[in-house]
Order: C-alpha cells, then sequence, then structure tokens
C-alpha cells in the first residue's frame, strides 16, 4: 500500500517499524561504498592480459614502423584512433588520442577555449559573462569543470528521452553567451538515460547564437551495456554533417571503464576546423601522449571486435548487480509511491528519485549507519538539488553481497525518511 | 691558421677546396638527422625491463595497499614521489607526479595562471600585457608556450655561468607585468651550462615586482651526466627558503629521458602554496594520472639508487657519441678562428657558434647534403637569432659512424659558410 494513501495511523506504525529497522542496521557497524563508478576488483581482473602484454625492443612499433617508445605522433597511434573511431562512429581523421583521462580533455578542451577562441573571436577569459547548459542530474565532474571557470550554470531539467531540447533550442538562440553544454548521451550520469533519435537529431539542428557554442559529447557508456536490450544512439556527428553543424560537437570516450580507470587511454573527436584548433595547442603543450599505453591497448584487444567481446564479460559481472540494486527497489519500495526510479540498460549508475525534501536525509541516515553514498545534490550544478530529492546508487564496486546489504539499509532509509517528512 | 688571419688570396684557394668538398658530401646522398633531443635506440633498450616489469593482478598495489589500476591518487603513488623528490633535492609532499610529459605540466602551469591567479590578483589572461624572460640560446618548446599564450618574450643573454643575473634583477624589480623566466638550470638546452652557485643564489634572492612572478625550473637534464666531471647544482628550493623565497620557483622533471620519452613519468615540484593552488586545478582536471606507468617505474629502478645506476648506462651510450662531436669540431674547426663551443659534462646538446649571419646557411647547407640540423634561431624567442650564429647539434640519435658523416658535413659547411662571407 503506497504511504501516500495511508491515514496518520497507519503511517505511525510504519515509522516505528522503519525507526527499529534502521537502529539494527545501525548496529551492524557497516562498512559500504556506493558513492562513485569505480569498478570493482572481478571488473579489473578482465584487463590483467594488458598488464601482461608482452611489448619488447623488438616489438615495440606501429604498423607503419614508429618506434612507440620514443617521441612523436601527436593525435596518437594509427591503431588506437581506428578503435576510438569505430567505438565513436567517426572517422579515424576525427580522433585525437590523450593520456589516460577523458575528464582531462575535456578540461583542456574548455581550457583551451578560455585563452583562444575557435572562431577567431574573443577568448571566454575575457569576456564578463560566460553561462553553460547542464542537463541534471548530470555528472558532478562536469558541472565542477564549468564552476571551476566561473561561468553560471543553467539547470536543464532531464525527460526520459534526454535534455529538454525546447528549453535548451530557445535558450542557445537567444543569448550568445551560452557558450556550450555538458551531455552524456548514452546511458547518461546518473540517470541511464539514452537520448533519443529526435533530440539527438534536434541537437545536431541547433542554431546557436553564440558562432563558438559547443556540445561536450561526453560518451563514456557508449559500449557499455549491462542487458540484452541495449539502448541504440543515434550517430551525431553524422546528424550534424547532414546539416552543415559538424563544428558544433566535441565527442569524448576512454578505456576507463574498458580496462583500467587509472591506466587506460582517453581520445577526443571533433570536425577537421575544431581539431585544427586544438591541434595548435596540443602541438604546443606536449609532444605526444603515451604511446606504449596505446601500443598495449591495440594488442591486448587485437580488434574494435575483441574490444566489443571484452565488453560481453564486463556486462557478465555487472548485469546481477545491477539486477540486485534494482530488485531490492522493486521489491522494498516497488508499491509504496514513495521513490521513482528507471531501470537502466547500460552505464555504471542507478537513479532514484525520492520525495522532494528527503535525498538529504537518506544520505545522512545511510551515513551514519556506515554505507556511503553519493552527496545527495551531487548530481546538480553548484551541488544543489532544487528539489531534494535525487539520489544516485553507483552498484559497480562493492561485491554483490555488501550490494545487497547496502540496498536493504538503503530502501529502510528511505522509507524512513519518507515517513519522517509525511508524519510531520 | 685562422681564417681571419688569411690573405685574400689564401681564403679564395680555401673556398675552393671547401666547394669541391662539399659537393662530394653532396653527391653521398646522405639522410641523417641530428635535429631533435630524441634518445637513440641503444638508449631505449636499456629500458626493455621497464617494458616486460610483470604487474599483475595480484602485484598491482602501493605499500599502501592502493589498487593502481582504478582511480583515485591525485599526487601520484607516494613511492614515485619520493624518487622524484630525491632527484630535485625536496620533500616528498612537495612533488606531484604527472603523466608522460614534463612539457604539458609546464604548460598546463601557465595555463592554469592564465585563467586563476596563484595570489589571487587578475588572472593572466585579463592582462592586457605579460612579459616573460627568456635566457637565451634555450629551449624552442618553452618559447613556444610562451608565445602562443602572447607574453612578450625578453631575450636574456646566457653567459658561462648562466642567465645574465645583472638585467634579471634589473628587470623584475622595475616591471610587474614580467611573470616568470624559464630556466634549465643544469645542463642547458643548448649550451650545456650549469648555473653556478652564485647565479642559483641570486634567483632565490630575487625581489620581483609582480608578487606572481614564478621561476619555471626544468630541471630535465638534472641526473644527465655523460662525464666524469659531472656538473653541480645547488639546490634552489633550499636557497629559497632560506631567504622565505620558496613560492618563486616551480619545477620540472621526467623520466623522458632516463626510460621513455613515449611513455614516461614526468613530475612538477612546488612550495606548499603553490602546491595548494594547482592541486585545486588538477583536482578538476583529472581524477589521476597512469598508476600503472608510475608502479612499473617503480619496480624497474627498485629505489632511487637503481634509477641512477641505469643512468651510468646511458653516459656509457652518450659519452662517445659526445666525445665524437666535440672531436670532430676540435680537429676541424679548433684553429679556424670561426667557431666556439663548449664540451658539455652533461644533457643532450652541443652548441656551436659560429660568425655572425652564418648559421642559417650552414643549416641550408647541411640540409642540402641530406643533414637535417636544428632550424637556426630555433634556440631563440620567435625563432629569431639577432645575430645569426647559434646552431644546435643533437647527438643522441644517430648512430655514432652516421654521426661522424654528419658532423664531417657540419665542418665543411661552417668552413664554407664563414669563407663565403669573409671573401664577399
Amino acid at each position: 500500500m503506497s504511504y501516500l494513501e495511508m491515514s496518520k495511523e497507519e503511517l505511525d506504525v510504519e515509522l516505528k517499524k522503519m525507526k527499529e529497522a534502521y537502529e539494527q542496521y545501525k548496529s551492524m557497524d557497516l562498512q559500504l561504498d556506493m558513492s562513485r563508478g569505480k569498478p570493482g576488483s572481478a571488473q579489473l581482473d578482465l584487463s590483467e592480459g594488458l598488464l601482461t602484454t608482452v611489448i619488447s625492443n623488438e616489438d615495440c612499433r606501429t604498423l607503419a614502423g614508429l618506434d612507440c617508445r620514443n617521441y612523436g605522433s601527436l593525435e596518437g597511434i594509427p591503431e588506437m584512433r581506428r578503435i576510438f573511431a569505430r567505438i565513436l562512429g567517426v572517422d579515424k581523421n576525427e580522433v585525437m588520442v590523450g593520456g589516460n583521462s577523458s575528464l582531462n580533455m575535456m578540461f583542456d578542451t574548455v581550457s583551451t577555449m578560455m585563452t583562444a577562441n575557435v572562431c577567431g573571436g574573443t577568448p571566454w577569459a575575457r569576456l564578463d559573462k560566460i553561462k553553460w547548459l547542464c542537463p541534471a542530474p548530470g555528472y558532478d565532474r562536469h558541472f565542477a569543470i564549468t564552476q571551476y571557470f566561473g561561468f553560471e550554470m543553467i539547470t536543464i531539467p532531464m525527460k526520459s528521452d534526454g535534455p529538454d531540447m525546447d528549453m535548451i533550442e530557445q535558450l542557445v538562440s537567444q543569448d550568445d553567451t551560452i557558450k556550450g553544454i555538458w551531455c552524456v548521451p548514452k546511458y547518461s550520469n546518473p540517470q541511464g538515460i539514452t537520448y533519443s533519435d529526435e533530440v539527438v537529431r534536434r541537437f545536431a539542428r541547433l542554431k546557436p547564437l553564440a558562432k563558438d557554442f559547443r556540445i561536450m559529447w561526453d560518451n563514456a557508456y557508449v559500449i557499455h551495456d549491462i542487458s540484452e536490450n541495449s539502448d541504440t544512439l543515434l550517430n551525431l556527428m553524422d546528424e550534424c554533417k547532414k546539416c552543415g553543424n559538424e563544428d558544433l560537437p566535441i565527442m569524448f570516450t576512454s578505456t576507463s571503464k574498458i580496462t583500467f580507470p587509472g591506466a587506460g587511454v582517453a581520445c577526443m573527436a571533433c570536425s577537421e576546423n575544431n581539431m585544427n584548433f586544438f591541434r595548435k595547442k596540443y602541438s604546443v603543450q606536449t609532444i605526444g601522449y603515451d604511446k606504449i599505453n596505446m601500443l598495449r591497448h591495440v594488442k591486448f584487444f587485437g580488434s574494435y571486435e575483441g574490444l566489443m567481446e571484452h565488453m560481453q564479460k564486463h556486462r557478465a559481472v555487472l548485469e546481477p548487480r545491477f539486477n540486485a540494486v534494482v530488485n531490492k527497489l522493486e521489491n522494498e519500495l516497488g508499491s509504496l509511491g514513495i521513490a521513482h526510479w528507471v531501470k537502466p540498460n547500460g552505464g555504471y549508475f542507478v537513479s532514484v528519485d525520492v520525495l522532494e525534501g528527503c535525498a538529504k536525509r537518506v544520505v545522512e541516515l545511510c551515513k551514519n549507519a556506515g554505507v556511503v553514498l553519493t552527496s545527495a545534490g551531487a548530481t546538480f550544478p553548484y551541488g544543489k538539488d532544487p528539489k531534494d530529492s535525487n539520489i544516485r546508487l553507483a552498484p559497480t564496486l562493492p561485491p554483490v553481497e555488501e550490494l545487497e546489504m547496502a540496498m536493504n539499509l538503503f530502501c529502510v532509509a528511505v522509507r524512513l525518511a519518507s515517513l519522517e517528512k509525511l508524519t510531520a
């Protein structure tokens, strides 16, 4: 029976029950962490072959003969560019391979435009005001970049098929201080939403007043399916090219959640115009990124197809975890009318919306009983969820038995916080 | 006999002889490259153990238990910080380990100060004018960074024991638009000069008018001896601390020329104040650099002492090459009065000063006969050597026999260009 339909007396009985249940968990001295999208050991173990892939003095060259030990190759070795091009659905020449962090490449992209302008106009650091669109709930580290540079962040509500395009179209067509937008278009962080074809087409057709407006297309989970019902994302670059808008998107991805978060390979992809602009900067910034690590990845996977097979192994580890989380939510909270979530087909998170004003309290209750969740509000610009209702669950790191324990506590905490609100 | 003391007739005879010698080289279809400070294959081969150092799932943690495969550790793993701290003579906590490129960390350092100010003042990108001191001859990629950001570069002449400190002291004390200086304090690029104790002390005692003035101390060749007479560099950080000036220097080094240029580990080191400032930025820019590669380096070297032993192997490869270059210079040009050089005790280059107005011509003559040298002028800001006399020789990449061939041609080219000038 939904809590929202219960009488005061029924709620009081339930509240007493949940307080007792909560105290029981509290006495268990749990120490569990569901706060970050970190792969678990079982996933990291899948890539041991990368660690033991032997590169020798006789075998350290690209097909074209470049010695990966030495200087050179600003855009990365062709073999790695080709694999990323397949992953992102772009041309090899539209790909630049970087270091171990796509976040770093995103930061560098914004940073570059702070001091040089991609369209030859005023560098952003010399403008008094920059605004940036932030679909939310979203990724806290994206918001941290635009906050670091002092941009005013405008929250764009997420709908079930992507960000609110009406709002985006209206805003960018009228305000040339709006210079960009953060997007995680497939299995979005944290909701697991994949943008619909229509949303992608509307992004491709955007007509921003600011000529230096850019879509930061962080395709972090592009091949990260955790279900047989995988989502399909329309290719933004193809759609942009159809309407002469290919300078709009700058795409990113990495192997952080394919091989190792600490020692993977990242890339960016963009149009020739954009690449010429960024190459000019990168050619001053570095002589080239770690080619031995690129070569190791190429040898470990063998091919794009080999990499895709590898992703099936991740799915085998992750699917039971996500099922455990969603099953707990359904069994414990499904009929109570106090929480909403969508079962994702991929990505790294389950996003739960609790009753307005209850998210912080849920996270606090969990913390006091030894289970760390992502801070409430972290999924919104400035760390402030206007409704205080969104909670991000990261089911990948803890072992399944710990995960189930943590979810039991979480569901009790959601019920308790909701009852506190409803009986207040 | 010095060309400068020859009669017109003697010079004409010599010119004819050198023209013939040059034509002979030209007919040999050489294809040699002495342009960049790239380690040769024999040096890269020394670090094969780094490629084959086995890290396994069971053995991928730091001593403190951090899994190097996963996210985390913004400043780098403690074991690697400790080795770099020994190399630079600073405290472990003053070291941050980065990716594979110290150039990248230098670029990022300047870039950070473009958009945020280390002293809480105006970010440099919002100032109309920034000036930067550039001891020259110097490293072209340093100058490229300050040119990229639009700084006015002021050439500081190099003396035999470092940059002209009188000029530096005078300039920085009077002009608060001067925000920094590039230094390669040990075995400088290209001259191989090590700053004297007095020069280091004067750097430590600088009183710049700009509170956000920083010394970019690129200690790229800090342990790169190529002779039993190794130079000693006074510790700038220690000297700065003695006079409360520890926020002045930002130090850099890397293993690019210890292990692999393409896949080494770089670091920066600075005071607590500076580190707090840069950490704030790095914590937004990335979750952490490649810890597996750090761990691999730590395991390969075993210790700082192991790394120092490894440097002896580099010396064994490099010393004969530098001797070959300097011997050729002495034998072919020593008595002619048309070229000056100093035999370096370490580093990657030999710097030759030819008669004023002859450097471009020498490089052109070499190029037309198949030997690529660093462009004349590259060692000066904006690529313009006011005297057109400095040429950087990079003896590390070609095999010794090619090196000797290239040096034969180089000496002929210097003689020919000088004779062209003297007989004009």
